[in-house]
């Protein structure tokens, strides 16, 4: 039997990422899609939990259903493993996002969110992005180098809980210098509400901006370090957030 | 000065979790709250990136400030240092959240998601969480604790980038046993969708139910087990999310 990849992302069904993630999983198994029906950029781990969501068939060809999802990327995997898929995937994979998920952006991305809730749901997984948010991205390169590591997952494996979070740098195939295994960068983006009245009410509409400010900048062995330097960046995540080197730092609170 | 507190949380601003949290944190310095005017539970860490928010300022007297936002609870601690706080608080707190923020509940939690946005933006952060998910639930005892957590944070401090998920069990006063600082649990909600037709359209809708299954009952050292028997958790939290423990394990990916 061929593999079954459950596919979602958060830049909505119709988006190019999707359809180049779907060319470049067609050759490894069978393909299972529930995306978002409208952009989700953002989503983060969001549940839909104050309202039912619905899902459309959209298509069901030969090796390939496509479903859209008025939820949230989260809900997509979760509907799908509760209710649509015939059986448990081999491989889920979100993506390819329109732009970085590179450093803290990894907390805020509806394509990480899917991808570890993946994870928390037993399966291996792999979340991309490449780093240009135009909506007519060049996504070739991607689908070339992403090709090699989603074979690379199926035959050898990753370890149980963990998703992989692959950016890719916004350059041609032959300028891609290879891969870099690495951790998160430290770094923030500073938040940059700009206000614009209502047209119509005069009320204060904040449309958020920002610009990212790298903390840690050319530090070795980062994603974004690696990025700048030409490689695609692989960070191994989990769904732990204890900081356990704190613990023993605020054991005090027990004797209040 | 007093200090400057900020305050938000994802059960709205008309939560009674949120009226407790204020007379919480009243007597140690002025509350600037913003927080979502509509519930928000499950909202995690997302942000409103396709559409602009709005901030109501519904109250402003001595010593409280509050705002109602249409955003995320992420939206909020970020509309607020951006816009609307007249300098950088000294502590952010969020809650109190109705239900448990225990174990994997953090991801998705949007009262730690704001916990942790105040966190990534350098101020020291608490989320409080009730594990009790009714309206009307009795916060008295939480209030009381809350209290000398709080206290503790202003005097001693916390390692900056970090926040502190504080949950409470659902018992009066002089049945807590104690604080027991500890790490997050191993376990995961096991999505079961509820399928109920549409009554006009018969169109499907699912809605979101699950049951917590516990990978570790009982181990030692575990939000869930020393709330299990009496404590009040704190899990001290970060926003990196990378599972450093792999990083040589898949190594042989930069072979590709």
């Amino acid at each position: 039997m061929r593999p079954l990849i459950l596919v979602s992302n958060d830049d909505s069904v119709n988006a190019a990422g999707l359809e180049a993630l779907i060319s470049m999983l067609s050759p490894f198994g069978d393909l299972f899609v529930v995306a978002p029906d409208v952009p989700r950029s953002g989503a983060s781990h969001a549940l839909t939990v104050t309202s039912p969501i619905t899902a459309d068939k959209l298509r069901e060809s030969e090796g390939l259903v496509i479903y859209s999802c008025s939820g949230t990327p989260t809900d997509c995997v979760k509907l799908a493993m509760s209710c649509l898929l015939p059986r448990q995937p081999d491989l889920m994979v979100s993506g390819i996002n329109h732009g970085s998920n590179s450093s803290v952006s990894v907390i805020y991305s509806g394509t990480m969110g899917a991808a570890i809730e993946a994870a928390m749901l037993g399966m291996p997984s792999i979340g991309f992005s490449l780093c240009d948010h135009s909506a007519d991205a060049d996504f070739s390169a991607s689908v070339r180098y992403g090709k090699t590591i989603v074979q690379e997952v199926l035959r050898g494996g990753i370890p149980k809980g963990i998703s992989l979070n692959v950016n890719i740098p916004a350059l041609p195939f032959d300028k891609i210098r290879g891969i870099r295994v690495c951790r998160q960068n430290r770094g923030m983006w500073n938040e940059d509400f700009v206000m614009k009245p209502d047209p119509l009410t005069g009320e204060k509409l904040y449309w958020l901006t920002g610009y990212y400010h790298n903390e840690e900048e050319g530090a070795e062995g980062t994603d974004e370090t690696v990025l700048s330097r030409g490689y695609i960046s692989i960070v191994p995540t989990h769904f732990d957030l204890t900081a356990y080197g704190i613990i023993e730092v605020i054991k005090r609170f027990e004797k209040l």
